[in-house]
């Protein structure tokens, strides 16, 4: 009785999520404390006091019919004008308000992008190991989702193995970085390889292939690392941004689109996006939170705690004997597993540790680890660590 | 460069919509106290004061992390159970949690809804006049509008017309009640009648057609008018709520659907309705609203304003000589124009009054007039109905 797509869904149900909802079976079980779950990208910091403040004064001082009413689609001007301001200062681009459609999360965004571009068939490029809902995502508007391998060990995406994966119906390219789940900054050399290899099959193809840049990790580096700003290094670059992971508002489901002026069909894919936002029944990024975030544009999430979880956990990690990637940026942990990683993430479970493995990425021989949980998570689960080790190594 | 179906769309941009920005350039111009923005069903009273306390509240005191955070995505168990609660106490029904997914807003109802039931090609019946999005939802998922007229003068839903329309591809009826755009309820005996006939219809076809009801405005029902909760009456209905108008939060993307537990096939419906939310991109619903309305179930919209506004407007569109329809609920006004409705449109735009032609609700011949305004605006208004009176009515 249900749609022959959701049949599927509801077959091959989102491993994440699953793991989300057996993480709270598990804890009612055992109590909260001794379950450590990694298996979601749900921040255990809480959002910067900023935030607190600004929705408890908006809250008292605005006009209600302004805070929670309708505003045109694509978001409250003000907001959108105070998000361009704010790129422009610590980028040194120069958009403005018509640059800017405030979204339902990086998720409602990236849909979008996708309503607004893709016909039937339609490609688009992710590079592996990817976000898996981008599948489904495309799957909303029958787009086809190509898989192009990153080159090992480095996770950079490959310029050679993606122009052998273009074809005339390559609309766009994923990007993401800091990269969900490797945790792998993309280098200004690989984009500037990428883009020029972008430009050359755009005009072999007589089109552009667009650059859509999921960007929810954008203030997660760590090291002071470079995280190349990529519309000023390809023109059809549209980034989808989010306050998820910056902000810790992950459930509030607020984010941005930017579309530059510089893009071709700027004005046609503005405008369709606007209206997509609407007819995909997002209709506005949710009034309030879009009002909040823009007094918080400055306000900075606890990186240094990310950071001292990183460290803890590589650490402890390596000293079990596993191989972990040493992550510059978001909040995983990219780890090769001793044997099949489901298998792997199943004898994890038993020491109720939870975390995804590489196959829901479209990469086997890896699980992820989200270390955005609090310290005392880490080091109480070290001994569990230790004993998956002892299972799994030999 | 944008797809065929944003296309389409762009080029026939809501005139609903183009009506709210035609305000906004209106209201530049000539002052907004000198525009009379009848166009919008944005609600011009403030939410009552038991949200913005509920906000500031759970602001203050409520774990960041949690009010801010992922939850599962069909919503946090506690919301869901006191919104089952409240119906169950108010309809002496008996749902529970799992008969509620929390959504953005009643159009982020809708979209879950059909993105979970249909298949390319599979119809859905809407009864015209209707609130003209639903074709583009069913756009989204390659869905069949079958538009069946209402009955001439009471716009109740017709069943022998409806007969005639259903095929073996008919997956759903949306009905909307109070409804948008005409304000009238439907009675109990057309709910009957109705649920007869798709009983019947349903053992014909060998499956069931389902009840979309979409209820933003349950809550706004004049002289204490009876509106038939229709799970009672048909037992394969879902409901797609939104606290839009009732708390008057149209911004915030709030609302629920209700999916009985008696409904055929309900396990997979409700599971793959928590699928369908998260890779339609909305993930959740904005998770500070969820528990802002679950502390405001029982919070009351300002009735006695709205009903004050019909009754000056009906009364002084009668005495200008206007034929319009005596609203039972909602808060439009439709009324029958002296000549083509979207000639009658620009007429009334001469002076100042915006309001929308009823082609965009696929019924020509009438106007809406949405008179969620402030009383000032309807009586500054009226001046310039009387000029269009004079201008139009001979």
């Amino acid at each position: 009785m249900i749609s022959k797509k959701m049949m599927k869904l509801t077959q091959n149900n989102s491993v994440i999520r699953a793991m989300f909802e057996e993480g709270n079976r598990l804890a009612a079980l055992h109590g909260r404390e001794n379950v450590y779950d990694f298996s979601l990208g749900n921040p255990n910091f809480p959002a910067p006091p900023a935030v607190e403040e600004a929705i408890i004064s908006l809250t008292a001082n605005e006009d209600p019919m302004t805070l929670h009413g309708y505003m045109s689609n694509i978001g409250f001007p003000d907001v959108r004008r105070k998000v361009a301001d704010s790129l422009n200062k610590r980028f040194a681009t120069s958009f403005d308000e018509s640059n800017v459609i405030m979204s339902v999360g990086a998720a409602g965004g990236l849909n979008v992008v996708f309503k607004t571009l893709l016909d039937p068939g339609d490609e688009v490029v992710a590079i592996s190991p990817y976000f898996v809902e981008y599948g489904n995502y495309l799957d909303n508007f029958d787009g086809k989702l190509v898989v192009v391998p990153s080159m090992a060990e480095t996770f950079m995406p490959d310029a050679d193995a993606l122009r052998k994966s273009v074809t005339q119906r390559t609309k766009a390219i994923i990007l993401n970085s800091p990269n969900n789940p490797t945790g792998v900054i993309y280098s200004e050399e690989t984009i500037k390889g990428l883009a020029a290899t972008l430009e050359d099959l755009s005009r072999e193809n007589g089109s552009p292939i667009y650059i859509i840049s999921d960007e929810p990790y954008r203030e997660l580096a760590y090291d002071g690392a470079y995280v190349p700003f990529l519309t000023k290094y390809y023109k059809n670059t549209i980034v989808c941004y989010s306050w998820s992971k910056s902000l810790s508002l992950s459930g509030e489901r607020i984010g941005y689109i930017l579309i530059p002026s510089e893009i071709d069909d700027y004005k046609l894919i503005f405008e369709a996006a606007g209206i997509a936002t609407r007819v995909l029944g997002y209709v506005n990024a949710p009034s309030l939170m879009q009002k909040a975030v823009a007094e918080c544009l400055d306000a900075q999430v606890d990186i240094a705690s990310y950071d001292a979880n990183r460290k803890l956990l590589f650490n402890a990690l390596k000293e079990c004997g596993f191989d972990p990637v040493f992550p510059q940026g978001a909040f995983y942990m990219w780890v090769k597993t001793p044997c099949d990683d489901k298998e792997f993430a199943e004898a994890a479970k038993k020491h109720n540790i939870l975390l995804v493995p590489g196959t829901s990425f479209a990469c086997p021989g890896y699980v992820r680890i989200a270390y955005c949980v609090s310290k005392a998570t880490i080091e109480n689960s070290l001994p569990a660590f230790r004993k998956l080790a002892a299972d799994t190594l030999r």
